[in-house]
């Protein structure tokens, strides 16, 4: 197949895997902007930041300059439960599509939480363990990143509690069974269990809740209770640190059979598995060693990148939390209902937003029926059945390796398979039953929501 | 850790990867008895086989003689795709059970079907594309074994007609979109498709279906459609013919760190991965070189082994199938609703009854609530949601381990995990809600069923 034989799937042996995270902000010349305080407009300081975030995470959130950053022991013996991730060579589809580009996918999907959520998942139980804290508080939409959080508590003994969006809640029971399994408290959100939650439920009586809803209320009683934090799964430094372990993993496997990628493609919805897969090759980008190519890819019904403001926006509905400067679509946006295929969230990770202003990445969006035609595909040539998520990068793989098959180029394209789509068969139902619809917000609902941007010099 | 360090995961290279299946009944010295024809109690001949199964798949179910028989090339592609699965070392599950034993699995579920099902359902689908078919048909009640085929008919582009028992079809609606994705036509059993499916409807017309009658309604279709053939998941010699990748693997993953099991356990509904996994082992045992214990753990609601009659008995309800020398609870047998953790096959692998019968293997029960304790410990421990199936084996892996404990003794325990739990939430709620209930057949309900064994001399 090969002049030099490489395997179906590209596996590092343990002693190989990553000891250190590697933080691009080190490397970055234009650094991403500080968090605000949404009261003072003035950058959080860390004592602020630590009445919500465990003490070491709020130092990786704000370290902007250390390049390398130790994972510790414990971390890394729980990694070693589901990692290394395969690093996979697309064989079947590379065949089906008679292309001569040559496809990899990192697959993060071979744990329970289902996808790259677990990464961070242990780092910030771990921190929490480390300060004495009893417990974490977090929110959750699909239930991935609660479903990981879970397991990461369950395996260190620390309570958890989840906020999980009622419609998601209610929908999605298996989910909220997984999380349970692993000892987590799931509370439908809004709840009477918090003052904004009541609030949201006196004022919209029959609402079925949002994850700004849910982040607002996960952050209320981390604040109220002694020896409980908040942890979040996305858009925060913090993260994109921890998920640097996926881009880590792919650049050493790739080093070892001497693949340089041309492409690295990669969904973003808060930028967690992009900026953690693109970390390493952005790094060399950024010291002028190689040049890649990177492509976000974004839902067109959720354009942050694409058609956002680079702005600072509130993360969450309840504007509880600090200001971020971001690609953002406003706090207020929510994709319509039609929307299936994930990556809800209105902004995107600072770090990656300030890339993309620099021009050191590309964007590009996806239609919600083009999306599942690919993952569809996807699943009867590779075998794996994909996250609606992880699909968006998948369709511009395939994409790409079709705009080679034009050319006759023999590019290597690598994208991120984030997770598996076993809690997604709603939505593959509704693609199977050819009833789904595509969605694009109008310029008028975006300049309505561009309207509610906080005003920040 | 260890003096020679074992890693958590031992994965083999690809080229590490078994070449050839591993045909136990060649070191049998009493072989397994032969199937019979239904109508005239006579062994079946290959050409009656061969109006149900594929050609080359009746070679293999007759073939006790020829101990290697090559994996072709095309199956061992895609294999590659899946496999090798890891042979774990279940360090956290060690530490937390304080054991001086040392515990390894072996685990099937990182593949879309969640199971091993996937290394006969390629290899069936495969022989009948070789062929010339159009298609397979076969029957699913939890779906594994019907995603499983879906996935490896969609790879080889071949028709898929899987019956699948009515009331799974409506309580899991997922395992149905799965395979529905993968192209798969899914029709909820019994059906009006079939004249078995009509008659039944007629007698009973609010039944929910039955794996027994799901089959009849498959064998019905294959022998009626040019160009289709009926294949299975479990129970015949082919399929443990093919499942012994798992035990090719594994052992070749232990030689590699020159680890020799005590004890390998696994649950037991057919027998397939009981099967698979302890094949090459057993053929060591056999042949007088190594002696291992081998434990096969039944549900206490479904006790084929440990408490039904070694007699011949029809495989389906419709009584369409070859008559099967096995241990049986009788055709009938059904375990009550309650039961919900799998395993729930009236009758067994001959091969591994034959085994049993002589003295080679040993069996136990163990009670639902048992199981799903450890399974839930086990989760929180190792990180994976395990299928209620394979937390049999899990259960009595903690037992052996404990036991070493009190003794002192370093034994290592190996086992199978062959699936993960994701579609299995509803029995997990019941234990999270603590209603899950244990049921045991009373002597009268078997004496009842027993007395309805075919006549066979």
């Amino acid at each position: 197949m090969e002049e030099k034989k490489i395997p179906y799937k590209i596996y590092l042996e343990e002693e190989e895997m990553p000891k250190e995270w590697y933080n691009v902000r080190a490397d970055m010349k234009n650094k991403p902007a500080p968090l605000l305080n949404p009261e003072t407009k003035q950058p959080m300081t860390a004592e602020e930041l630590g009445a919500i975030f465990c003490d070491e995470l709020v130092k990786q959130e704000m370290d902007d300059t250390t390049a390398y950053i130790p994972i510790p022991e414990e971390i890394r013996n729980f990694y070693k439960m589901y990692r290394p991730s395969p690093l996979v060579r697309a064989y079947c589809l590379e065949e089906k599509l008679q292309t001569p580009a040559k496809i990899y996918y990192k697959f993060e999907g071979n744990n329970t939480s289902g996808s790259h959520k677990l990464n961070s998942a242990i780092a910030q139980a771990y921190y929490a363990k480390q300060q004495g804290l009893k417990g974490v508080t977090t929110e959750t939409g699909a239930g991935q990143w609660g479903t990981a959080l879970s397991m990461a508590c369950a395996y260190l003994d620390l309570d958890c509690k989840v906020y999980m969006v009622k419609v998601s809640y209610e929908q999605k029971p298996f989910r909220k069974e997984v999380m349970r399994t692993y000892g987590a408290n799931v509370t439908p959100s809004p709840s009477t269990t918090t003052e904004i939650g009541k609030k949201i439920l006196e004022r919209h009586p029959g609402t079925t809740g949002s994850l700004g809803c849910a982040i607002s209320e996960a952050v209320e009683v981390a604040s109220n209770t002694p020896g409980y934090r908040y942890v979040l799964g996305s858009v925060m430094n913090q993260v994109l640190l921890h998920q640097s372990v996926i881009g880590l993993e792919t650049k050493a496997a790739l080093d070892k059979y001497g693949i340089e990628p041309d492409i690295i493609i990669g969904c973003a919805g808060g930028g967690s598995n992009l900026g953690g897969l693109i970390s390493p090759f952005m790094g060399e980008k950024l010291r002028g060693e190689k040049n890649y190519r990177f492509i976000a890819v974004e839902p067109e019904s959720c354009p942050s990148f694409t058609r956002g403001k680079y702005a600072y926006d509130f993360c969450d509905t309840g504007m509880v939390c600090p200001l971020q400067k971001m690609y953002t679509l406003g706090s207020n946006f929510i994709p319509s209902a039609s929307h299936a295929g994930g990556l809800r969230y209105h902004g995107m990770s600072s770090t990656l937003s300030q890339l993309y202003a620099d021009g050191l990445m590309e964007a590009t969006t996806v239609s919600q029926t083009q999306v599942f035609e690919a993952a569809q595909m996807f699943a009867k040539v590779e075998g794996i059945l994909p996250a609606p998520e992880s699909s968006h990068a998948i369709r511009v793989a395939i994409d790409e390796a079709m705009k080679c098959k034009e050319t006759g180029e023999e590019k290597t394209i690598v994208f991120g398979l984030t997770g598996t789509g076993y809690f997604d068969m709603v939505a593959y139902g509704k693609y199977n039953d050819g009833v789904m619809s595509d969605y694009v917000p109008t310029d008028e609902e975006l300049e309505k929501s561009f309207a509610l941007l906080p005003d920040v010099e």
